[in-house]
């Protein structure tokens, strides 16, 4: 059993904590909103606290889901963040999905404050950290992450360290770079098949075991053809990744023109008011003739 | 036990007709390059003819498999063609992946001469037919789709009625262009992960089972990553095919931005040598820094 | 003073035949729609053919301006079509934006029936037409060029051969090309500028001296602001002249990434009701945050 | 005559800050590089200085032009910066192609410090320096850019108030923003040209009067096709506005497809050694058959 402490209590912290606390964990919370962290002690056995410095005290570990970049800043390096106040030999592990930059930057200050610092963004949804079954692509030091592994066990179906600090952060990067192309191809082939008057329910089965398959197909095209997105990954969120993921292919050199694209045209679902649509709503801006 | 004509034993003929005369059908196959036609008949036991219109004198069925739309026609309309010669009674069932237009043309010629019509694209490439695990999507009337399916069903895994003429083809085409920006969207991830020095293989193994999960993505990153492209399905086919989507879509009025760009990806991909490597050959043309 | 046929009096036709006949030719007329020729005689002296073969018989040249490749066929090699009956040593003149194909297939028809072939597409538009003040680019022998040039000179400020038969057809794709992504680019231009409050009238005229000026940029930004686009030339016009353009490039190995997106906008301006607004359109479908 | 101080002596700055002194004003230059500086000073009359404040400790006016946001911020908050010592009244005029975000920051220090500051990039490239011909956007209060438009007018043909601060910024953008569209455009019409065997330089000839007319077609296109890209404005410095661009339209809500994907296909460029070519090099990626 170890004492942790848990920053954000979003759609994905919420839940994650809530694993930590029901597997035997001593949870302290903390939540910029603090009416979440009450109704969070409520749910599950814990403490909160007022600031991100006071949660993490005690704390061997300190998980953290926050929105972005500079959210991240804030509740580390900010006054009453928790870079103020960790425990030497402590260790950070950041959940959020943010850049390799801010990571490897954080990294630096940990090692300054005397702890360990991982970047372990997660992929799987609300539902695979409500389920305790998300995937978690670790960047850091190896003796770091074994010391770690068994707590995101807690909420993890898989994960992996894949190199150091910062790696976890590129390795999520190129799973929402594989979304963007295939979900605006599959939006294509459905808006297609709409136009050609075509049994697209019909032609979705048909092909969806073949070269054309994939989890989007599987799992998404039944609510596309329904244009239902009330639910799923954000496009707001998505665009967020998608500015973390040009800004590092600017730097590293990758060209990415359907990824720039997509973004762009995520631009347009959110000009539609879909900014908390599912991302699969790239078939809502093609639309049919008049 | 049906007489059954096979036109064109090119890479996905030649099996797919072997298979019919395993099942014990009497098959006549007819190729423009005889020699395959002799091999053919060497290795399964039948009979070749010299031209489409003899091959098909005596079917109950005759299957066809060639290029595109104007080898189509040649072979059916052309002066040996087998409109020439269909039996009353008997159906065509092409296999070619062509246009929708064509099957209507055709269909509409075969009802004049008192026989039926059937398109039948295929899909699960040159394993799939040697295999006898294709995907058959197949497009005309039901009561025909009948006579015809337990013959299809010698080399298909997976076949379905899709609904009048020319459905076949535009099913066809649905599976074309799910599979043009999955495989940009995968192409341009494993080139972000090599640009940003990330260990690729480890990547696509921890991403391969959620949302970014893919066909291509399982069966194509390894290739891919190694820059091995010689084999599976061609970069010209799919050009042929583009052109054919894009084609209908110009008169059904969808939208078709991310495969279009693809499509013309594919022309770097042809001008850099790869005419006849794997679709997935789209990374070959994104190169790291010099 | 010459004996000249004119076949197709649409926007631009009409006018063209009209300079001719103002110049003292002696011209004869041929009109799908009768009525057009009729009312173009009352306005113009000169005769009208109820068939383009008619209208051809004593012509020394025939000017053609039809819609597309099919129209073309039609008027030339169809049943009644001015291939029947052309006199020997005459010239058949098109200025319909047509395929590099269809004019190299009508040249060597031309050959064998005795009389030549130039093709002449046009650009200046239907203002162009009226003040006679086209640009004609040409494609054919230079002998048979020179015998044309005065007669087009009634309607062309600028005009050349630029290559073999073809060229013309090839000149005026390079012209179309460089008008898609000049086009996308300044709406892109207008709407990040309306996008983010700044005065875009006033943005237009700063700019509109330098590295980012253009045709396009001074004679269309006001109306794309404001919205108009009920004039100039057709989108649908466009879509078919760029697809002639991504059919010569699958021929010919070019990449035109950029062109085969600009094709798919203008599917989206078509689906908004703008098939025959003016190309500037594209502006339309970038829409401001609701 | 004022007492100006210019900070950065680049390929802009330094013909710029030469034309101040030729017209008689009193110059103290600062750069970062000092060579540069005493060069300068040896070819006009002036002095130097050897931090940003100490060069504009007397100055009625200080001109600016370094690389991006961040060069910006170090010369003026960082701790030898010129906002340390601007003197009360005077004027900061931020000539460098910057983000609107960093003038906004710039101006509410300025307004803390007691003097003024305006966005004021320019276009019209070195050439433009040299012969003081170039364009300048102003973004700031009316009463401030009064004040400064005579100092302005020794290197400006033409310059405009354009609204608020960031104004000058915003404006800037949109020119970017036309330009790229554009010059893909025009790539790939000369891409095209070359592939169809047509004489392009010609082709060039004949459409450049007419609807397809550029600034960047009438000075780039022989260059383009002799591949000559050493001069002009670089192609990592357009990556760095499109940067800018594309971030400004991610707060906007602009939608800006071709301007992302022409910012990727830059990225090509520069992996191909093209970083500092001129941005004209886009058809340098455009490879003709092998
Ligand atoms: N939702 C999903 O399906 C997935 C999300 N992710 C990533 O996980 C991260 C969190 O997502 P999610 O939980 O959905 O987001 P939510 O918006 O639901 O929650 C964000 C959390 O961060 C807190 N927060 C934000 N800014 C600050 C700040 N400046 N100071 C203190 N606290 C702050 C919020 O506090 P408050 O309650 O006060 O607002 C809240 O607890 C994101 O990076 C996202 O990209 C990754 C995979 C899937
Ligand atoms: N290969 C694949 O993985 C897949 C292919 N397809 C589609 O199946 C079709 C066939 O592909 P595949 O077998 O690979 O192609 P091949 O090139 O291997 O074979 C083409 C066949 O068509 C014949 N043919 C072509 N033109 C003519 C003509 N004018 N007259 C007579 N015969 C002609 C060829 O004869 P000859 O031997 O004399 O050249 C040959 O038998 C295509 O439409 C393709 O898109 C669909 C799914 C997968
Ligand atoms: N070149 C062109 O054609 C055009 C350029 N522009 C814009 O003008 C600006 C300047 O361009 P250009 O003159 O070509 O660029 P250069 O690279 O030639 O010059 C940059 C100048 O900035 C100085 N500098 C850069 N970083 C710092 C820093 N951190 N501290 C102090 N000084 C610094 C450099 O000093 P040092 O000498 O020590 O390196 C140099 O004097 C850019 O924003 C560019 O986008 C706008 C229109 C056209």
């Amino acid at each position: 059993m170890a004492r942790i402490a848990f920053i954000g209590l979003g759609a994905m912290g919420y839940p994650m904590a809530g694993h930590l606390a029901q597997q035997g964990h001593a949870v302290t919370v903390y939540n910029r909103t603090v009416a979440t962290a009450q109704r969070w002690v409520e749910e599950y056995s814990g403490a909160f606290a007022q600031t991100p410095a006071l949660a993490v005290l005690q704390a061997d570990f300190v998980m953290c889901c926050v929105g972005n970049d500079d959210d991240l800043r804030e509740v580390t390096l900010g006054a009453q963040g928790a870079f103020q106040a960790m425990a030497a030999g402590s260790v950070f592990v950041d959940h959020t999905t943010a850049s390799a930059q801010v990571a490897r930057q954080l990294a630096v200050a940990a090692t300054q404050h005397g702890f360990d610092f991982l970047d372990a963004p997660v992929s799987g949804g609300q539902a695979g950290a409500q389920n305790a079954v998300l995937t978690i692509m670790v960047g850091g030091e190896e003796s770091v992450y074994e010391r770690v592994a068994p707590i995101l066990a807690c909420y993890a179906k898989m994960q992996r360290l894949m190199g150091g600090v910062g790696s976890g952060q590129l390795t999520k990067m190129v799973n929402q770079i594989c979304i963007g192309g295939l979900l605006q191809g599959l939006a294509e082939a459905l808006h297609f098949a709409q136009s050609a008057g075509l049994d697209a329910d019909a032609a979705m089965q048909v092909i969806s075991k073949g070269a054309a398959q994939s989890w989007q197909l599987e799992n998404r095209y039944q609510t596309m053809l329904a244009g239902e997105f009330d639910f799923g990954f954000a496009v707001e969120w998505m665009r967020k990744d998608y500015a973390i993921v040009l800004e590092e292919a600017r730097r590293n050199g990758a060209t990415l023109p359907v990824t720039a694209m997509v973004d762009q045209f995520y631009a347009d679902v959110i000009n539609m008011g879909g900014a908390r649509w599912d991302t699969s709503s790239l078939i809502a801006r093609l639309k049919t003739k008049q």
